[in-house]
């Protein structure tokens, strides 16, 4: 948010901090419901918000289903810290025109979250996702939310500009999916202490990610039938996460990923050329970072 | 919200409309959710979102956990249906500051909401409930949010007036109290062709209404028992419930509330009073509707 107004020519304006934070808290909102949708236990090294409640219920000697104490709870503080960013977004420092402005683009971010994390549950219920399907969620899910339209909701406080917004929709789009095949990547060969989130998650989730879906065409009949056997398999040990990391790793799926990581990395580049000026560097540092990130 | 505007002294306008459905939706966003924390299998008559949604899971041929896919598919259907409102309210044809006061009310019904559907949830973990807390939550999650806040929204429309914003409190949270405590009569011995909810729904959820809070203060040792052994039994029958109905009605629990009722709906009326015009005597029917509706 913040360097999309400054990618306009803008100079920093504290302003722009409140609609940047109602962004910040948005994400938030989506990550609360998030775990309770994927029922993660943890996020960020900590128990996830439904996981907390339900240690409440037992320690405030509450009665009744624990757990689902905890679902009922999360979904409020994800309702309630959706609201808060409005909250934020409202209250911020600038001409209401601006406000406004930034506020539309704020709502479509918003119904693109939703249909991305649909269009991502409902993947994994199906019995067959192609390549094509995985890019699109990543795309939505993560490319569209995390990166363009926050940088679009910036510029948007700056003030009308077309050729900006294409310009950042490419980069963003492009930051987006490389920051989502990291996290693929992160999510089964990343380190818990350091990413804050159980490494054996996506793996008993049966995640369909871009890298899994390559390596599920890229390996021999043995190695399909250890991924078939354990991706999804809610019972999966550290072991078999190692039996996968080595499917994965062996058939070259990893590898054909870090090509794609590096591609989107260098898409990402080129679309910043015609921009100058402190944003520039900022948005490349940015784009080395979503793809080379290691928490 | 349409009434809240008209006693400003406002002719009719149709950019009210907007604002209006956007507070419907956002009532059905709280419905989606509720349904899911409340496990309700009927809303209106017919299926709830999350069952609905776990039925298309079997029906499309998807693969794993067709409840929890239902759930997650509802949460984000809330969510999604929380952004259309505000959708709707930003787009309103009204001048912009008129929007601008409508959105800090919508923004405090809904803090409003999640924190009085917290305290619900919270309420039915507690092993003792007492009357106070039960009314405090009616007031809460149902009259701020169901009556109160719709007018002071409308009212706001109109332009600021601190004088008609108390006038319409005062009558507000009488009646919404009031629309509660129908509520719980109905939830025991409503109709559910005409209700369209599950009449056995609050006595499975072992919900301690104002009107089971009054019963099991009133009535006898053996009446107690009936009440302790049925509510909040997953198994409660509709002979069950004939029992509970029968304890609550021959203790006098149900004529106290009735009584209770009558009171806040007096209180209404006497709050309109400095008041003239159309905008009376609607608000008054309002009253008499949400008091004695059958529905």
């Amino acid at each position: 948010v913040y360097w999309g107004h400054r990618a306009t020519g803008a100079e920093h304006q504290d302003g722009v901090l409140a609609p940047a934070a109602a962004v910040e808290l948005l994400h938030n909102f989506a990550l609360i419901h998030d775990d309770v949708m994927d029922r993660s236990a943890e996020r960020r090294g900590r128990p996830t918000v439904h996981e907390s409640l339900a240690s409440t219920h037992a320690g405030d000697g509450l009665v009744g289903d624990a757990r689902w104490f905890g679902v009922g709870g999360a979904i409020l503080a994800g309702d309630l810290t959706f609201v808060w960013a409005d909250q934020l977004l409202d209250g911020a420092d600038l001409p209401p025109e601006a406000v406004s402005r930034a506020r539309q683009v704020f709502t479509e971010l918003r119904v693109e979250v939703m249909a991305g994390q649909y269009l991502d549950l409902r993947l994994a219920a199906q019995p067959e996702v192609s390549l094509d399907e995985a890019m699109r969620v990543a795309l939505l899910k993560s490319g569209r939310y995390t990166v363009t339209r926050p940088l679009l909701l910036g510029a948007a406080i700056g003030g009308p500009n077309a050729h900006l917004a294409s310009l950042l929709t490419a980069y963003g789009d492009a930051v987006g999916v490389a920051f989502q095949l990291r996290d693929d990547v992160l999510g089964l060969f990343g380190d818990p202490s350091t990413t804050g989130k159980g490494v054996l998650d996506d793996l008993r989730e049966g995640k369909r990610t871009v890298l899994m879906l390559h390596a599920m065409q890229l390996t021999d009949e043995a190695g399909r039938k250890v991924l078939e056997e354990l991706l999804g398999n809610p019972a999966v040990s550290e072991t078999d996460a190692e039996r996968v990391r080595e499917v994965v790793y062996d058939c070259g799926a990893l590898a054909a990923v870090e090509r794609l990581l590096a591609a989107r990395q260098g898409e990402a580049r080129r679309a910043l050329e015609p921009l100058h000026g402190p944003a520039r560097n900022a948005l490349e540092e940015l784009a080395d970072l979503a793809a080379f990130r290691v928490v």
